[in-house]
Formats: structure tokens, C-alpha cells, sequence
């Protein structure tokens, strides 16, 4: 590897892995520039790694990457394939997966996901607000477990508590809600709360939300969404 | 670690890593027995890994066990904090995030999960077929990326068509659709079809389905979603 490309957070994040290596960082809303950056140098011949926190399918690169490759029109070759000499037009891709936000927060929270679910980003940056609008209400009324991305961010402010009104349509209040930020890094912080407090959480951009179905409960300290509905299966002894 | 739980398949795949600790591996369908047991050896003061594939939290263990702790009332405490000499109703706990099917499966078409996806399972052995198609439907109506988890067993049949036909009444049949069957093992198949043709695909109780969005794209071996609607990015220069 030869070069490493990424927001400059994440960079900073694994800076002991990468020492001796060309590194291009940029900004946070600059993620063109960023994968131009890494497109750039790969058709220069450089191996390059384009990183992304979590896992970089997810909300992250992967996707843009794919997208310009296919308008610069470039050949993707298996990982490890070398383009001929001077062939500026085939690049070797592989996509390495890696722990989502949305693992890493729903493990810290217990189990809230082990039933269906829909991850649903309120950045109506690059979508339309009724989309996602439509999305919330029809995951809602499914039933569906939601995991929300990018709540919040220093521009966008109401659209969680419109996703709370818009799910208290159709599910009830002491419904549980995991608030998980920062997952598995040093400023984390986790939080258990009902959908009818929602709206006093503490949320930021780096901020997951996992709002329960039906059926999900709490115990302790944790959340979880039991594997079925009703009691089709008998689980053994009860504490006296 | 002194005793590891799982099914059968699972522990032996981490054989290499075990040598030496007490193993209890149980057969598919005996989820309640194999939490049961790794609870039972958790209270009698043992250290238990209790393993799943792909991220415990997705369709697999990590609800079950919370679920009975609950039902056991045991008192679950941060992994690590031992229980007082004799009290068995004391457990400490830490789920372990992993890689889901989900990513993992994602990485190798491409990038289908950039943008809001609902994930899905086929399975009615504890949900009832009416609550799957109504996810179903609402997660077609709604544009999102679906992932289809158990499309198909040695009992059931007829599921994936079904989903084929109810998306088909509102996406494309030109829709591209990802089929990666035992992602990262040696038997690992991937493909990339269109909705209209998911009725043909191979797919078996270790594949998971990726259909696309209205946006959704192919671009050689590759399917990927692009992270917004729109032309709202200019993606820079062009292969002439």
C-alpha cells in the first residue's frame, strides 16, 4: 500500500498503521474530492486504500467509489490484477468490509436488532425530505426495529423530532430507544430512553439512534428484540 | 474463556482458535438449548463464549440470550465484574460486534447498502407470513434497498418468489439484484441478476439477496447505490 485517503478523523485514527505512508486527507463534506484523490493516484499506478469508519458500505465510500469509476469510465478489475503499463483506465477494486455503526451500537445497547430492521438516514442533503419522510412512516408502520443515521448536524435540527411524532403514530410511547454516539471510541457515550422522551436526548453527528418494534423491551441496562412474536418456544427454568 | 458454545458448523470453524477449551456445539434448530447451556455454564461460574456467525446482533444470538437472562431473571453486569461466591443469578455480559452477512455480502457485489435499506427474513418459524409480506411490501413501496435474509430452506420454497412478484408491483424488473451465497467461506457463489429473473437464482439457507433500489445500478461485475437522487454532485472528469 502505498497511499492512504480519508476524512481527517478517520485518518487520525490509525495514524500508528500508517506511518511512512502517503496520506490524503480532506474535510468532512468533501467526499468527491476525496475519492477523486484516491482514483487519481490508483490510475497512477499507486495502491491506494480509501478509508472509511465502520464499515465503508454502509452510509460510506464504497458506493461513491464504485459511482465514479463507472463515470471516469474505469475498467475494475479483480484486487491485486495489475492494469498494463501506462493503462491509466483499469484499476484493481476490492471492497473490505468492516463493523457498522449500527453492530457496534446495537451490541453496546444489547440486542435490539436480532428482527428485521431499516436503516434510515435523516441527511437530507442529498435526498429529498419526503423520501425519507416516506421511509420512516413505512418503516414504522411495519413494524420494523429503525436505526437512524445522522440525526443531527450543526444545519439540521428538527427532523428527529419529527421522526419521533411521525413514530408515535403508530407506536407506543414507552416504546424503548438506544442513543449510542461514538460508538467504541474514547468520547463514548450510550443511553436507553423511551420514544416519548426522545426529543431530550443528547444526539450529534456521530450519533446512531435504534428505535424498538413492537415488541422489543428493555431489562437492566439493556435493550433487546425477541427473535419472534409470541411464545413459540419454551426457554427452560425461571428463577424461583 | 473456559467453555465455548455453538452450533455445530460455527465452532468448527474456529477450531484452530479453541484448542483445549470445553466445547458444547448443538445442532441448527436448538437455539434455546444452546443459550440454556451456555447460561447454565455462565452460572456455575464459568467464562463462556457463546459464538454465531457473521455480527451476533443480525438475526442471531445475542436477543436470545438477553431474552433469557430475562426470563431467568438474572442480573446481567458488565463483562469482567465477578459474581459473589455462590450467586448464581449474577452474569456478566459483553456482546461482541461482528461482521454481518449483510456487509460482508454487500462488499462482494459492490456497494448495494449506501444508501437506507431494510433488512428482512424469510423465515415464519416464529414470525407469521402476514407480518413478513407486510414488511415486505412497505419496504418495496418505499424505495428501500432490501436485504433478504433465510430466502429459502429445505421446508420452504416459495418465499423468495413471492418477494419477487410484490416488489416486481412497484420496481423495475431490470432492478438489479445481488445473490451471495456463504460470503468469505470456501463454498463462497456470488451473482448479479435483475429482479425479473430472481426466480432463477440458486440461493440456499446461507444466502443472503440484495435487491436494489429505484436508483440502483450495475457497472461491470459491480452493483452499487448511489448515495443520493439527483445530479446533486459533479463527479469531475470524464474518460474521454
Amino acid at each position: 500500500m502505498n497511499t492512504v485517503v480519508g476524512y481527517g478523523t478517520y485518518v487520525d485514527l490509525i495514524r500508528p498503521l500508517i506511518a511512512g505512508k502517503e496520506v490524503i486527507s480532506t474535510g468532512m463534506t468533501k467526499e468527491v474530492e476525496r475519492v477523486g484523490a484516491a482514483l487519481d493516484a490508483a490510475q497512477s499506478g499507486k495502491s491506494v486504500a480509501l478509508v472509511s469508519s465502520g464499515d465503508p458500505g454502509i452510509y460510506a465510500m464504497a458506493g461513491l467509489a464504485l459511482e465514479m469509476c463507472a463515470r471516469r469510465k474505469i475498467d475494475i478489475v479483480p484486487a491485486g490484477e495489475a492494469a498494463a503499463e501506462g493503462d491509466l483506465y483499469t484499476v484493481g477494486i476490492e471492497v473490505v468490509p468492516g463493523i457498522p455503526a449500527l453492530c457496534a451500537g446495537a451490541a453496546l445497547l444489547g440486542a435490539p436488532l436480532t428482527h428485521d430492521f431499516a436503516a434510515i438516514s435523516l441527511s437530507d442533503l442529498l435526498t429529498p425530505w419526503e423520501v425519507i419522510e416516506k421511509r420512516i412512516i413505512a418503516a414504522a408502520e411495519a413494524d420494523f426495529v429503525m436505526v437512524i443515521y445522522n440525526p443531527k448536524s450543526k444545519k439540521r435540527h428538527w427532523q428527529l423530532e419529527k421522526v419521533q411524532e411521525l413514530v408515535l403514530g403508530c407506536r407506543d410511547g414507552q416504546t424503548p430507544v438506544g442513543i449510542v454516539t461514538a460508538a467504541m471510541r474514547p468520547e463514548q457515550a450510550i443511553c436507553i430512553t423511551t420514544l416519548d422522551q426522545l426529543h431530550l436526548a443528547d444526539v450529534n453527528m456521530q450519533t446512531t439512534v435504534f428505535i424498538g418494534n413492537r415488541h422489543t423491551k428493555t431489562y437492566g441496562d439493556y435493550m433487546y428484540t425477541p427473535r419472534g412474536y409470541g411464545d413459540k418456544y419454551e426457554m427452560g427454568k425461571m428463577r424461583e
